[in-house]
């Protein structure tokens, strides 16, 4: 049939897909089965409300960023996330969905450009009624899926943001992203939902944890690398210098916002809606889905207190940002109790991860390397616990995008970095982006403090 | 069949329930009825979409919540929020939803640990084609009911935090969530919603005015007598302190998200979208939903105006919440002016009642008690006027599960202040539970003017 | 059938709509095509749930128009929002409904007040199973869209409280939201979707770039007028003061919530998902939704760097907004690449309208005149080249609403402005309407810098 069909059927073994789709398919055998238009019905709905709410995870991370930076950097981070999120449908228009689905030869799709209903949908709408049948068998609405896909790509390009942000170049970041947009994330698409070679292998992720966040991740960490860290963050004596959210209730509000939007990230990737074992199906990934969050958030703090040496209220926000990364990859067993370890699990591991990343004067400003790429590995493997995964195809996807994903990735920072320069000058960087880049502040009537260290320098200067 | 569909038949009318049950169930005698399986489709639908958007409701109250109180305790009613959602969903995993729901006996259902998919989804999800008509013949998939009930419980705990904001400890806070979320609330639900001795009585609570608003109002109540109002709010000249918001666009998205979440909470609590009777039922829902909080809000704005002596932003906002919990108990009318009328009088209930609250130097940070517990009541009471509820069960419902969630709250927040205190000490009130008990500010940065009573205090000590 | 019905099939085109409707309601026809009781459950979802979603933008909007104002105004404007949408499904409910869509004369429905659901389903809704089919052959639930308008009524009077914001009177403001939402946009709506005059010339606006943004629009521009600018805005030696929004995270947040919000502006206007040619409709207009905001923002930034010298983060979240009101008359081509062109136009359109607007001296904070008026003339004259629109018919649309609705509005708001006055005293400008109106500060613990025009203008006095 097509695509999706096919990663449906892969998903729920041949033999029960099949039978479902016949059963369906004959009238009469089972009058009370989903009739197949209406099973496009419910397939589109799915599509395009948990589509919406994927979109909606870009204003999360937007918040979580913007009240995460200091606040002489928090415009120019809503810029960047408004025009990432812009630029990621463009590019994934032009090119990159065709790059990811269109006739994927194992490595990757077909270079073409610009992408539309089908024929038969064209041919439907402009009053040929014959049309029907063959846009009902097709079983959801073809622009319906590139809506779904185009909103996961989106989402793997703001979690770049936030590792740089405070020094990245707003041209560059922006350059960054479109390859990332158009190409890398398609190619790494086009390996596994795309069907290639890792999908051939039995690679499982079911809505991205590797695919979708640790790519994202790998993309930061390559560019935490070229760009480096702030300023003074890691000072010479061997301390880190504090650098705390500047917006508290606004990063909180991201973190919910995107607890939310994950019911659509995940529930929407069951594909489908049209029949009873995909409404049970969805129903469970959305409880598992609550319950890694909800265990990652209580994981983390408890880890924080040791780690920290305080209740930590973004340990905690992350924790829930973990845990939802963490059970991405494969959120429908059954077993809830198993949703509540692999969540827990992910808050622990941001937790330390972040300790690490601090020991290796990675300078990530948001979490994103852990919460998003070492979670989302953890959870990558943890298919193997509860949903049947091979552990050593597990491994090898998660290793393949990652270097992959890496290394293209460090070529291109290293690339910009030689063209255009990565990184603002050090006047921007003190003064902040916001006034520098864009000649406006994210709060002009409040009165400020100033920075400790900026005091310092400016004095001696 | 099952207790979803008993509820729905003793809402419907046995007759009418039955009747539309078979008319789908026989194939060929209605064949353009809805298929049974696309019931079960439309079911899950609504409850997961609706589900999302009750969770949204969480998202609400931290906002009202942390712009609500003074900058120094921000960030920890951010913690407390999320937190108490975390605990509230894994609470009603482990044992809460057996408590309301499995084979309640009257009084309380079983004590039994861990929840999930029934033995036929199971096998379905497995491949057993066998076990479709079986699932299908259940209405809903069974976890998508568990995750619209899961959110209600959260709902009940956010009421909470709000009342006791600024001076409860943290972790004695979490503590009092944990058995409210995990005890109280789900045996207050098994008399209800569960088919227990109110319910058999006739007890009318659509969505949860009482069981859900109320319940948290009463714990809300006996937590702000056992805790105390903060320092200085009731000075001993009798005058009160003021203590404006401090983040008043907050607050107002905070109320625009519970807006906005109500329409899950009361649409999804029609609990089917099966057929024609539960579209236009659903739909009546939605369209009362947005009457009552229009006319709270407006109804709430004049009242404020003789009563506080000026046009009141927070009254007017907490009028669309008092709306919203009075319409809740019965929000199916097909009168629609009716809903403007509870609605209206939801906001002056509220209004006066945050007056008396004043007057007994009750302090309830964000006015959680006269919204959500009297604005309950009430509504709770006028569905004997809009949905034939017979006054003296409507009364006794009130007052039963006020007097035991208030007297089990009360003991509870007692037990907590002997064993490990429940009110921080004088000195982390004064300077902040943010940086006393979390070591961050909500808003770092910015210059943060001293409260003109701790200057006057720390002058003279 | 219905008005509905009516406005899909002007859209269809005759026959494949009426082919659509007998294909589904002769059972054993077609047993795999939507059953009508099925159709009725999808055509309600979509209504509510892309209702849901509209409703929201109302949050959208008091973001992004509480972060715009400075801060001694940023409460009052949460109120002015949260009040309109309070006033405009009130006065939509008593009276706008039916002067719009009841028994259309040509110019005006009918003057009656009040509205509810039909005898057929209040029937159903009593016990009568004989009224399923009555109730089923209307397609859709009534009050589910009766939800779908009432929000729509909501964006028209969002629109004008950013205009004229920080200086109209709080109570002539809903003066005017009263009456533009109980009479003037519900005659506007009566030409158009009631099927009045225009509606029978062919006029075409899917969504309402022109019934609901640029009536929105023209009515604050006949407010602009008569209110006039902000004092100090417009120098005399010519220059233009600057006034940077106050809270730029809370604009951006304001955006994403519009943009999303949209996904249920235009998908829902489809106004049914009852087949496969209603699903695929919907889900090509989400996609050219998303891609006309996307490349609104990139043309916007694009074009404010020669004109305002920056690159201006405004300008780039405007234009997301002026792609949106670009894309609403037409959103349902097929070629998606003239969405990218027509939302790119939209984000130009609005950069040269805001300079323009400036050079007149009119005083817009928020920009919604460019942004919604004169993007919202561009989109409903581009659906000549897309959607087969008569010019001349689509510009006779443009004017007409236009004139109607800006010369109703001058005169009203010059009736208000001789009655009770328009625009607060200097006093009450100077010193903020929060605390001169409300009693309240946004921020109140925040130190804020004085205006520097305010002190200069202090120390002479």
């Amino acid at each position: 049939m097509n695509r999706i069909f096919d990663r449906a059927a892969r998903r729920m073994g041949q033999g029960l897909f099949w039978a479902t789709v016949l059963l369906v398919a004959v009238p009469g055998e089972a009058a009370a089965a989903v009739p197949a238009e209406s099973q496009l019905g419910f397939n589109t709905i799915s599509f395009l409300v948990w589509g919406a709410l994927v979109m909606w995870m870009c204003a999360g991370f937007t918040m979580l960023e913007s009240g995460s930076v200091r606040t002489k950097n928090a415009s120019v981070i809503c810029l960047k996330n408004i025009g990432l999120y812009s630029i990621a449908g463009l590019a994934f228009y032009f090119i990159g969905y065709n790059l990811m689905y269109v006739d994927v030869s194992g490595w990757i799709g077909t270079v073409t450009f610009l992408y539309g209903p089908s024929g038969d949908e064209m041919a439907l709408l402009d009053g040929d009624e014959g049309a029907t049948a063959a846009v009902v068998s097709n079983g959801y609405s073809v622009m319906s899926d590139w809506f779904f896909q185009m909103v996961f790509v989106a989402t793997a390009a703001s979690i770049v943001s936030g590792a740089l942000a405070e020094r990245v170049k707003l041209w560059s970041f922006f350059a960054f992203i479109t390859v990332l947009t158009a190409i890398i994330y398609p190619i790494v698409g086009a390996w596994t939902w795309g069907g290639g070679w890792l999908s051939e292998m039995g690679f499982q992720d079911f809505a991205g944890s590797t695919i979708v966040h640790s790519t994202g991740g790998w993309a930061a960490l390559a560019g935490t690398i070229v760009v480096g860290a702030r300023r003074g963050k890691f000072r010479a004596d061997g301390s880190v210098k504090s650098t705390p959210p500047s917006n508290v209730p606004v990063v909180t509000l991201g973190v919910f916002i995107l607890w939310l939007g994950w019911f659509g990230f995940n529930g929407g990737s069951q594909l489908a809606l049209g029949g009873a074992v995909d409404a049970v199906a969805m129903s469970n990934v959305l409880v598992n889905t609550n319950l890694a969050a909800a265990a990652g958030v209580m994981a983390a703090i408890s880890t924080a207190r040791p780690i920290f040496g305080r209740v930590d209220l973004l340990a905690g926000l992350n924790g829930a940002i973990a845990g939802l990364v963490a059970i991405t990859a494969g959120p429908d067993m059954v077993d809830h109790y198993w949703a509540v370890i692999i969540g827990a699990v992910g808050g622990i591991v941001f937790t330390v991860g972040m300790k690490v990343m601090e020991m290796l004067k990675l300078d990530d400003v948001v979490g994103a390397v852990p919460a998003h790429l070492v979670a989302g590995a953890w959870g990558t493997l943890a298919v193997c616990i509860t949903g049947g995964g091979d552990f050593g195809v597990q491994l090898l996807g998660v290793l393949a995008i990652g270097v992959f994903v890496f290394v293209v990735s460090l070529a291109l920072w290293f690339l910009l970095q030689k063209m255009v320069g990565v990184r603002v000058s050090e006047t921007v960087e003190e003064i902040g982006q916001d006034s520098a880049e864009l000649g406006i502040e994210a709060y002009p009537e409040f009165v400020v403090m100033p920075d400790a260290d900026d005091v310092e320098e400016l004095r001696r200067s």
